[in-house]
């Protein structure tokens, strides 16, 4: 999952939970941490943490060694992970990635071009397939993988993201920078590590002045043939799937995940950590607060199916 | 209507029929097509289409030669018109308009710096007016034409457009790239061509990291002396009349026609082919979905009048 | 307040009256105006204005010695202030200040390349404290002046700003151009003068492709520790607190003051010359048209307690 950021573990646990002052209680036997994850993606050796219910069919099933969790949630925990209880599982989640990813929670500004761009300012280090369109004036930085046939417009700038084949991408869009996140912790702003990517798949067709974030500990991705307007934001972490049209100025925040086959209207909001089926239809202007079926159509604020909407108004 | 792209036609109708596999049955004498068009600009000697009943005015007066048309709509065409029947007259005409017009499905990446302008990028070809002032970092395309006392600021990037006598463009805005136009035809994406230009009549302001799309069919326009504030996305083929004042993140969806003197407030968004009349106020945050009469004063989503917006809140 | 812009007064006042053919009746004894300001902010020898009731209590307390005002509000003023009588203040004062600044209605051009940035533009007055990062071909103009440890990013434009320490400002944001503001007068344009500046205060964080916009006859600030997600859009002379979190498209209109520790979802849309009071927490996808309290959570259209909204849906 990170494709682009060095991690610096492994490190001992007991060295972590000293490092970012973890209650005594929770001291356990000498043990290697290899890495950080979402409890997803997780595998053996790995740390994790919970600290949103929707999430609880992840905790079940996760492959994490260690998860840090709230005392009352350890009941939904499975024999092979061990937990770490906190008050705060996200914050000493934070912490401790900034560990393993110092690099991660603020943008790289190392940059040489590859002066066979004249107009451009390219990284030297980055990978163009064949047959690549590229506007003047744009910037394309480290950690981006670009496909065959791509093109990409003037004045956007583009890093730790993969483009995929045949990929559109319009006039002052913005890929791949950190994402929105933070905690106050004492007082003191902690930027969350961003060490996954952004994933552009095929044929993708993005408008311009769009922003789309990498992802904290996923990655952020948009499926083959979607199509996508002028001025959408996609936070982090988001995951839409294929065949989807996005019309102008919606946003999608962090964590959401859309299906395929899906059509939004202009200026929808759709809220964090939701999951959208495939086929859904959300007319123009919609704020979607829940999660929805497959087939749906829906419209309104909050979104309710078409035909409430229309009998409301 | 067509200022800046190539015309590859004429062709003779069964040729083109052919190279679309269009339906046998509508083989007819042999003629001569000139041009493609929308039914309101259509000359003698062009096809058309017709697919939406919001303009069948257009389709009963339209001086096109061909109209791609289904079966039981042909009964509003007038008689200099010929019927060319098909279950998806859009599909079929986006063929035949990649056949005439082949380059404007795409933007054109070719420049030639004017070394005159040391700090921007504009390309050899841009008529530029007398008392130009441009931004550092600016790029301007070809097919750009740009009258007198005009005012561009920093990293816009602008082609495909006319910009009348003392207009004045900020930061960031991006004006005249390819609209949001597609079909998926057989599973495959089809991009519409985008033959027309940005008309920004003399006087117009036009805020920051603003999106105007040119125009497919049509041409897009702001009339003189509208005022357009920050991060507004004005789709193709969008009319906006004089005196106009349109606030922050407001979004018109395409081929919608806004009168004269209106007022939009920030962050409304106004649906695609609707005509809201002239004089009309629209309170901030509305979602117009409808037709809007001259003089209306509406507000809300959908938008009402406001007197029944403030009832009901 | 005017610390970018030259004031070219001070002006004797029946210079002042005559030039703007102000009404005869008002013509009074001699007397030198030294500055234009707000009535909040004024000091003896200054011009102001008053035509909304909002601002009435600053109207009773300004220090003003002249101030534009219609006969009817006279009755609000204190005894140090003399009356301008006029049927439209805001428009005497905008040809007033054009006077004083005549610079300040049009973004400046001018600019000299510090060489020390090489793949930047950055003009060469602008201050610049330790430990700067900025992304590649950035534009950062006159009037600015920046902190210790601050992160631009790429293809921003900055100007006429006070930038605090360890601010962080991504990509493509656009931060100190002139504000949205002009009056029709006869039927032409008036620009309204904007002799303010932008404050980034210490610690704050900006996403990508947002617009700041400067301040017309106040500041625009942004108090320390505030994070704000992408493409949000402040206008001018917007105050926002501190430890304030403001996520993707949220556009705050003209004036509007936000306390300390608010909350804000995303897409939110907040009217004019409001005050939101301290730790208030607004939902996504709002529209806030009214003052709110302290400690208040609202969400809607109209925003409403957060209580009522979800009852009503």
């Amino acid at each position: 999952m990170n494709l682009f950021f060095k991690n610096h573990g492994p490190f001992e646990i007991n060295y972590i939970l000293n490092k970012i002052n973890f209650s005594k209680k929770n001291i356990i036997k000498k043990n290697k941490i290899k890495n950080i994850s979402n409890l997803f993606d997780a595998k053996k050796g790995d740390i994790s943490f919970f600290d949103n219910m929707k999430y609880v069919q992840d905790l079940k099933n996760t492959q994490a060694s260690f998860c840090l969790i709230k005392e009352n949630h350890t009941k939904y925990l499975n024999s092979k992970t061990i937990a770490l209880t906190t008050s705060n599982p996200l914050n000493d989640f934070i912490l401790i990635s900034k560990l393993f990813y110092p690099e991660a929670s603020r943008d790289n500004f190392k940059f040489v071009k590859n002066n066979k761009f004249k107009n451009n300012f390219i990284d030297k280090t980055v990978k163009i397939g064949k047959n690549f369109s590229v506007g003047i004036n744009t910037v394309i930085k480290r950690n981006v993988i670009i496909g065959n046939n791509v093109t990409i417009g003037s004045n956007c700038v583009i890093s730790n993201s993969i483009i995929g084949d045949s990929a559109i991408i319009n006039d002052g869009t913005i890929i791949g920078k950190i994402g929105f996140g933070f905690k106050f912790i004492k007082n003191k702003i902690k930027f969350i590590p961003h060490i996954g990517h952004v994933e552009v798949s095929k044929n993708v067709y993005i408008g311009s002045n769009c922003s789309i974030d990498r992802g904290s500990f996923s990655v952020t991705s948009i499926g083959s043939n979607t199509m996508i307007d002028n001025q959408v934001h996609i936070a982090h972490n988001v995951k839409i799937g294929s065949f989807c049209i996005i019309a102008g100025q919606v946003g999608v925040a962090g964590s959401t995940q859309i299906g395929d086959k899906c059509m939004i209207g202009g200026q929808t909001g759709i809220s964090g950590h939701l999951k959208i089926g495939n086929n859904v239809h959300i007319g123009g202007n919609s704020g979607v607060l829940k999660n929805v079926n497959d087939n749906s159509k829906i419209m309104g604020y909050p979104a309710d199916q078409i035909k409430n909407f229309l009998k409301k108004s």
